[in-house]
């Protein structure tokens, strides 16, 4: 079996000293390893195009192999994103706050690395240069473990990476790779107390299923996405076309699309049937309540699975609510505590949701796909948390950091 | 079998009424929890007498019946600390920040509570009223889960707030209680996903592997402390016997005690029999290495299991290092993350050792007695974490609060 312990050891030794590496330091390995990919382009595209043989032999689909894919311009955007990551500010070694308690303690809480992190993600390979980049400039060690589809890409990806640090001569072993996609070392993985600080599980929803049954490492839940538009009797027409249309078609394979409607019943009969002809441009399937299904002809009745669907695709449930509490009750027992909306003109009601609703990001008038960590302005992400310890949302630089408490005595003993 | 599940489905709704209480209808209700807790005084001593005799029945040592034993005294100062709790400034609300993105959305980063927390804790009854009080405040709900000794005592501490909020007609069940102490229900309870959005185990060494091996709920870990004391070579020999003293005897049995003295070799021979006169005014027994013992005729030769142990006694570990860096590395290799101090004069030797250290408080000439949210200036500590995700160190209420993004739009999609 793969030596699991042997990378844990490894990862958590260069973990320590990538922790006390200058921010100028770190900027100048991320720079080699950005012109290493370019270097490797050639290297690279093979290894990929192995992948893509073995997906087209295996009958994976279409857009599966395109999310697979890399192209010279895909390997200039990796590089183009560790120098992102250059540009962005380093959190660590920031002293958040400091005070003098009544003892005459200088007391400080300063941002430090979390340590060791571990990745378990799923096909794009792109996956790999990001998060390692944005752990490295944290001072975390990463161990990554991608997806079988994408292996030859990501373990390229990676050695091209590690290569960089050891001509530098520098923390050859903060990057690690888990050569080995069987469940058991997954499943072993999730259970590396010892040498993993936290795992980031990036996947679709039976992932993280496993990972929330599995693991004891801790763990920053990400990604799952029933989300949910919600257009009041007090909604504008128009702009609940608009948004409905981008939350649910703009991309609807990523995690904050909306996948259900719910419309107050006042506002049904005008506005149902004109959403529909705006989503039937992308060919949009609703699966409807017996109410809705009144003015959507086309639609398939929903059955009680479709609430806690994520399609991640062309359909949509929709469901006519009573009021904005039943609308509020529906989004908090489905929901899976990601990106929620209110369309109104109504002060209370937009108040109203944003304090009982749930989840993450809470939106008024404006389209869930805004969930995001480029778009709120943290320059990076590395997921979409959707639990409530450490992280909530978007995870940029400051969500892979942790804190320690530093202390200036002068002899202080306590009475 | 107990029914957890209900309880966890009480919590959770309670949880949701919970979350929108105002910071002055909480207040209130704690107050006439405190005031129950005053009125019912004499049935709570009666049930803390049956614990009492069983403890007696079972052989129980008069230190850990001393733990378990409330007096009026003691109960008054439950009541008291519930109003301290009132005093507190409430987190819950508070827009930590706010800004406009380049599309125009208003985006506010604000506390919201952690939702039900499960906490699993061991011997003292007092315990159940601060915890109780410290996730009320934050507008948690909690499912208490104590040690079999003190049963009845915390079944009816629990049963007189409970009263409480029943009486007042508000979340009833906002305070649960596990009425079976069997391992059994306990490891459900670690397991309890659907429910629980936190457990914070508060116990011993064997407790806290328990929860780590055992639990899929997120976890924080707290209390194990394997502290040290540094004495470099440029330490103050009168400042190192008084803080070397005032870690390890104060108060030997908590969890930021110091358990290992590490002292440089060439202070050692000076140092060691001094600090080894002063303490034996309480009878400290020194575990040493080889070179320590030299200097301590009295002590025990220490064998490797001592550098991992906390002893939570009046027994040290000693061990002469060579160098700063020994000392370091020594640390982080057998230390769990809690508090670690070094006694010197010199500013480099200092700087040093607050960068390279691993642990939630790092001491420069100070005793790690100090690792405590009341002496933080945080007014109150539900555990101190030795994990590094979510909270680190003494967690007051800021520690029970998680956040969620509140987004302000007037019509924004996503190009």
């Amino acid at each position: 079996m793969f030596d699991l312990i042997q990378l844990g050891q490894q990862a958590k030794k260069s973990a320590q000293q990538l922790a006390l590496l200058s921010t100028t330091r770190k900027n100048e390995l991320l720079e080699l390893m950005a012109r290493a990919l370019l270097t490797n382009k050639d290297d690279i595209l093979a290894a990929n195009q192995k992948d893509l043989n073995n997906a087209r032999q295996n009958g994976i689909s279409e857009v599966m192999q395109d999310r697979l894919r890399l192209t010279g311009q895909r390997v200039d955007a990796m590089a183009y994103g560790i120098r992102q990551v250059i540009q962005l500010a380093d959190p660590i070694g920031e002293v958040e706050k400091m005070w003098k308690n009544t003892d005459g303690l200088l007391i400080g809480r300063q941002k430090v690395p979390l340590g060791v992190i571990g990745i378990i993600y799923e096909s794009r390979p792109n996956v790999t240069t990001d998060a390692a980049s944005l752990c490295f400039k944290t001072g975390n060690a990463v161990i990554l473990r991608g997806g079988k589809e994408a292996f030859y890409s990501n373990q390229i990806l990676v050695r091209v990476l590690q290569n960089a640090l050891t001509t530098a001569g520098v923390c050859e072993n903060a990057i690690q790779f888990v050569a080995d996609t069987s469940h058991d070392v997954a499943n072993q993985m999730m259970r590396l107390t010892e040498y993993l600080d936290v795992l980031i599980p990036r996947g679709g929803a039976s992932l993280i299923q496993r990972v929330k049954e599995t693991a004891t490492v801790p763990v920053i839940e990400t990604g799952t996405g029933n989300n949910h538009i919600y257009i009041d009797k007090d909604a504008q027409l128009e702009m609940a076309i608009n948004i409905t249309d981008n939350a649910k078609t703009q991309r609807p394979s990523v995690c904050n699309a909306a996948e259900t409607l719910l419309i107050h019943e006042d506002v049904a009969a005008e506005f149902l049937p004109k959403i529909a002809t705006k989503l039937a441009e992308h060919k949009v399937e609703f699966h409807a309540d017996e109410k809705a299904i009144v003015y959507l002809p086309d639609a398939i009745a929903a059955t009680k699975e479709d609430w806690s669907t994520e399609y991640l695709d062309y359909i949509m449930a929709v469901k006519v609510v009573a009021s904005i509490e039943e609308a509020i009750a529906h989004i908090n027992r489905y929901n899976t505590k990601h990106s929620e909306a209110i369309i109104t003109d109504n002060y209370f009601a937009s108040q109203k949701f944003l304090k009982e609703v749930d989840a993450a990001a809470v939106y008024v008038n404006a389209s869930t796909r805004f969930t995001d960590g480029f778009v709120f302005g943290f320059g990076a992400e590395i997921g979409i948390s959707t639990q409530k310890l450490h992280a909530r949302g978007p995870m940029g630089l400051e969500e892979l950091t942790s804190t320690k408490y530093i202390i200036y005595g002068d002899g202080q003993i306590r009475e």
